[in-house]
């Protein structure tokens, strides 16, 4: 008995836990998906690689283990890019398989020859060719390993097309056991006290909660930590739901007013870049001090020095913190304190003017009261993808959230055309969890702009009958230019450069 | 007087002779293209950065001037990157302009800030990152030319955001003259002499047209040089209409045989890469000697030793040689002769046969029969977009082309995605061209899979009331994976491998 | 007042506690050296940026604070790369700073313009060009934080030569406060329980001491943990004298048996890469246990999965797992079982042969004989530097190291010609520490090829008088090449291919 | 019988008139040098690749075929980096070899295992990895020929450890035949009008001699064309010695008077970069009109926006302006006119004074004086290897050069460290011409600093018995700091910064 290249390769995704690939098959990658199916591999063959790399990121969020982008060679790759700095800027796991030219036509101009280790390695945690059908088990190990461990990210794998249907022969094929989980890291405990007595001393504590801590999955720890201490909230975009946005503790509405006051941050899984404003004045206060819990060291002291650095995994970090506070017998931030009570006031006033503008009957509608429609018929327990400009910003302060990881959005570069991809994944990962029960269902709310990136893909759900509501915001959010009459008189003119 | 970093790029591109830029806006570049129309460019808002990078190419190749590829930083230039890559391989003019982070957020994390660069660089001709005002019009200057001499492709500028509104004083900006066209070079005319020996002693000649000759606008010299010596000419699928398909020295209804036993070919413009088979046995005769005409010293002798060199514009080149050929009298392939017979009976065959198919009628229609229909209504004149896996092979066979750069496909790198931009560029350009008179139409005929790439620009085609005739072929070309009943057999066994 | 480019750059440098600066000046970089000198830096002009590199690199393993490396742009950089990608792969933290072309020269060929951010990229955890005066304490506290966080690594900035005499205006500039060390991290204590099960259960236990063990000060919780559990174990070439060769728990001299035979492996801050086998039989046991303890998640289960991964700081972990032991009451493993004969055996066998090699009076004396009469005279606590094929591997063996930090080689890189570079930085640092008590000696032994390598910087260390003794062993280590007459019977012989 | 792979790589370069390979071995690549130097390939063993990449590189300027760089994995190619980088910028042909891992250890930390490729693609004109041993014949034949093709420059390859032994059965490797010289190019015959209508209108025209001018060989035509022509010609560094620096035509003792007046130049081979201040005022009128004559297409109009563009083989190109002018009968640039009054008069001042500071008996000499000494002794048919800061740019204007490509610099980018290097390949390369004549004597003349670089290659000159005669001009070029006393007192003071 023999192997072939694309068999061994399935074999050995499976062996590593592997459930979903997204691509477009071609030469010469399509009997890897031919056997990945007959590996019990889904595959969701989609309509462009962007929205299919888009796809197979949001898996490793969704689920902790990574997707697999499969794509052609040469432009399928770089159509595939898109998805795969994008996970590496948000930190996703992601494994992506490519063809590429046979191992007896370097350099000759093979068909969509292309350099692609040059194209991916700097957003790829690692990259490699294979070059014998023997290293295939222990480098697909690698790759689905090393897209998970320390701060996750995309990596990159590529196949030459002669070894797609080579044959290895005997049936000894051995295939390094499933990675674990990522290990655990834990915060040195002396460094847990100082974040403690720095928690206590606070006067205006507050609590932003990152997308690391719901990949992290530290629901639980940060409920229990945050009841104990009655500490107020905030969550980032894709860290809304980690604990649910109509919690008593969030304070989202009144996020201004928070971040500028606030004097300790506890910042969990969460960056101080652009999205929060670096972290600098006017929008934070001077002399904050931050205690900052992250997975990736290097993360530590960005544009503000830490107060406190916990690095570690959000679970087991915020574990450390909620039993130090709990031993030391921390009665929590007064409910009916000063700071407690400007947030309070703060959040009454804005929740007002958002629902004086939700109530506003202007034609054509303005986008809160378009959004109050829309959300009335959004069950609690909805995943929600929400992208474009206006579309984003607003949705993201009136559709509330309620559960961790269900809320997917153009994230931290700020991905237009990243939506449809998104509800995909979303409706595959919650039907395959939910066989015996209710759907979860997904909502995908997009600006027209947006919609426009991957509208295509729209066909693809349909395909694969899954349970998705497309919204679109009709807000002509695509760019105009100037005023017609104004841009016809200019090209009237005689070019003023050319003859 | 002063003058806002986007007005100054704008009136740079236009001094430069730039027509038309492609792409979709957003935070930092709005006002880029604002000043891009207020100068007389003419600005198209595209759906996804990936088609407007493709359509920014195409121009450059219909014009021999570059079309500009205007995106936001970070995810915007990583979906332009298709086109970038596309360009490159196949050789096309194009200026890439994007946005990127202020100069005073280098490090920090700012709105998409990614090392754009990098991630160019290996596709792009000269990439930089404008750092003054003053530097503009000089960096500007220097992508179009640079994407325009030599072996053409595309180049890269980027604008920190802040430098877009900021102003420089003064309204003495000086602007460098618009580049010429490339100066032309030559080959040395012992080599002509050399080929034209080679020529002349050639039992069974060939010349290859490739889209180098159809770049080079090289019609006129070509079709003098062939009559003149009455030699049978294969077009490259982008080398079709350089002389037109029905033009009776065609011999691509030949294409096998004609390869095959040609002892001397005449590869004009063209690569010995994977679309020529590497120009090696079996499919080219073993002693074939090749008289190599290319703009690109590199791309001499690649595969195949040249036997004759000529290097320098095809244009320029296939005068020297038609004047040498004329010059000794040469009296051109016997038309009664072994060669032209054999040719002659094996195009006569596969006609038949080709017509035998299209008159089959199968349920669905076969690929013949469908494009019969469809080829007696395309005008002689029509640019003809077309892309997919067998619809783009058929349609290469059955659709003529009758003018130069009138056929536009997948290329060099076998790309999927390409057609719609394609389409939209080339009926822009047809537009512009003919105000006054009957419009050329532009008629884009795709796969069903191909469509999916891209087919959401069709809502711009209709937004800019582009006259362009889109055809679908509704081949099942999307991978349709394991026979169901055996995935489902598979997905409903016991996971081999994960608990 | 004001302050130029230069003042604040060394100022930023002095503020993250950076003492040593090793380069060579030139354009525009002159006035950075002046200025670092100025602040109370140590300047340390070498002769080729290769070696100043290779120096500033070891300061940052010697005293986990990065030193920095001054270049020249264009070649001074291309040179340094050597040390940078050197340290990138030994992960070590160093801070290099280059001139690099004025901002209003982009892509003019300006002198020796070059993308040196392309250059180093893939070797540097960070690299950025300075683009305003007011960003640089922001970004050197950024370079300085970046290489010591996480895996330690090279990062880079770059200076345009315009910035480095322009003035900033006011006196009030900002500078961040120093980096701390790293924030330690410790591992779970679930698999710190593990791991003291795994341990307790093993009938050949062995500890593998690398050099992240020394990088780590892990010396004293290492030792109490062998101690207490009366545990062999083993060094890497760079892991010596963490504890001290000649400990009685110190089984190098039965290194393959030990490799061989272990069934659990306590793998403290080294790879399984080329320089342990890959972990692999035949020169490992097949189903040795690794318990892996590093600091980099990716790191964990590289080439063997391993049975328990504690991820954190060497010294940390170390202590974590000591405690465990100590708390279970471990009596350690028996000195009289089995497993020590086997190794005390060995140890004997080898040691008596090594004996042996060392009293042969052959001519030329063999190696072991060489360095018996060295080894004499080589104070306990002096820094051997130690590089070549032969002296390298022999004085690997053969040279005992006393104390952490003392032994420097060309490391996981297998780099000639750092020799030289890292006693130099070796010299002052030991000259800096011991201001008032005896000097700590440094001797760096060389075969005569790697001598080769940066053989002139013998001047610098003279020039400075730094105390360094230099070997050299003259051992024909220089390729010789064909025997001289086979050689000259070929040269003379016609020219087989060209005329 | 069979052969391996470094066999077939040996044969394959000797069978592309590769003569020169300079290098240092180990593993895995000793049999390679072995079998290079079977083929008949004169292997030099050098002491640093540094220098082995700069001896390798300048042999391809001297011989137009490319020297040979063979290099060791990982640390053995970054250093030869020094070389690449540098050719790549001076655009000299060469090609580099490096040893690789393993096929079957991708990923796993082999011995010096790195991504060599990404480190040399920005700076070589193509590079691959070897993966079959039947493409090695084709893949040397491609970079020999692409180094030298178009605008020359320095090209990679890699080969894994194992295939350096791996047998291929059977004799019959075909080895395609011996790349010719470069294809030539030459320029439209308008240009070439145009050009001849600008010289003769213009009241002021000189003529600038670049490297490219002495690379293309086109002494002979430029010096038919200049004494046709009455030209003033100025030579850049390298180019000395095209025309011999004693020739009546020769400006260069007026270089910055002929610069600054002329209003027409014709560009030879030289870039206008910063060595020719760009082009630009206040060195350059700011209304010369320039007539560019280069290879490369790209380098027309760079800065400044040429006149006339002649785009092709100096040598060609050259000879087409002289019979263009021929034919017209141009009588030349008056003898006794306005320019040449004002050249002559600019000269002999410029004589007299340079004399005069060559007789001035200061303690210790200054650089004319110690040059006046030096130069008596050069022969006329010397190669002068000439570096260091005010050691070569006071050489270049006092030791003439008579004969072409007989002076080596520090070129382009203006490298520090090139001369040892350049010295023995010029003193190997002079050897091998001369067999049964007279010696051409090679003279380096090197700065205290700029010797400290390869000082250690003296060495290697030595073992291979090379006629070179050193000298070191001792200037105190090492850089001193800042006076003692001032330095000693910063570094008493207590660290600002630092407790």
């Amino acid at each position: 008995m023999s192997s072939s290249g694309s068999v061994i390769l399935a074999d050995s995704l499976r062996a590593q836990g592997i459930q979903y690939m997204f691509g477009i098959v071609g030469i010469p990658i399509v009997e890897v998906a031919y056997s990945a199916q007959a590996a019990g591999i889904k595959y969701i063959g989609m309509r462009n690689e962007q929205s299919a790399s888009y796809a197979a990121s949001i898996i490793g969020y969704l689920t902790n283990r990574p997707g697999v982008c499969l794509v052609v060679p040469g432009p399928g790759l770089i159509h595939a890019l898109a998805g795969i700095v994008n996970a590496f800027v948000n930190c996703w796991p992601m494994v992506v398989i490519a063809g590429s030219f046979d191992q007896d036509q370097v350099g000759m101009g093979g068909f969509q020859e292309w350099n692609q280790i040059s194209s991916v390695q700097s957003s790829c945690k690692f990259s490699a060719r294979i070059e014998t059908l023997e290293s295939i088990p222990y480098l697909i190990e690698k790759v689905v390993r090393t897209s998970l461990y320390g701060r996750p990210g995309p990596t990159y794998i590529e196949i030459p097309g002669n070894l797609v249907n080579e044959l290895m022969p005997g049936d000894n094929i051995s295939y390094p056991p499933c990675c674990p989980d990522p290990p655990l890291t834990l915060s040195d405990p002396l460094d847990v006290k100082n974040a403690v007595k720095c928690l206590m001393e606070a006067k205006r504590p507050l609590v932003i909660i990152g997308k690391g801590a719901a990949y992290s999955r530290a629901e639980h720890e940060l409920r229990l930590l945050l009841v104990r201490a009655n500490l107020p909230f905030l969550p980032t975009p894709m860290g809304k739901g980690v604990l649910p946005d109509d919690h008593p503790l969030c304070v989202a509405a009144a996020r201004s007013r928070a971040l500028k006051e606030a004097d300790v941050i506890l910042l969990v899984g969460a960056r101080l870049n652009w999205i929060l404003h670096f972290g600098k004045p006017p929008r934070f206060n001077e002399n904050v001090k931050i205690i900052q819990v992250d997975i990736s060291p290097e993360e530590m002291s960005n544009n503000v020095p830490a107060h406190v650095m916990l690095c570690g995994n959000a679970k087991s970090v915020i574990k450390q913190l909620s039993d130090a506070l709990c031993d030391i017998g921390f009665k929590g931030v007064d409910p009916l304190g000063n700071w407690w009570s400007t947030l309070r006031n703060k959040i009454d006033y804005n929740t007002k003017l958002s629902q004086s503008l939700a109530s506003q009957e202007s034609v054509p509608m303005n986008f809160y009261c378009a959004y109050k429609q829309i959300t009335d018929y959004i069950p609690r327990d909805a995943i929600v993808v929400n992208e474009g400009a206006n579309t984003m910003d607003i949705g993201r302060t009136v559709v509330k959230t309620h559960f961790p990881r269900h809320r997917l959005d153009a994230g931290t570069f700020g991905t237009m055309g990243v939506g449809t991809g998104f509800a995909i994944a979303a409706a595959l990962y919650t039907t395959s969890l939910n066989k015996s029960k209710k759907q979860t269902p997904v909502y995908c709310i997009q600006g027209d702009s947006a919609f426009g990136f991957s509208g295509m893909e729209i066909e693809t759900a349909y395909r694969y009958k899954l349970p998705i509501v497309f919204i679109i915001m009709n807000n002509s959010g695509i760019y105009q230019g100037l005023p017609r009459e104004q841009y016809d008189d200019i090209m009237k003119n005689e070019d003023p450069f050319i003859k």
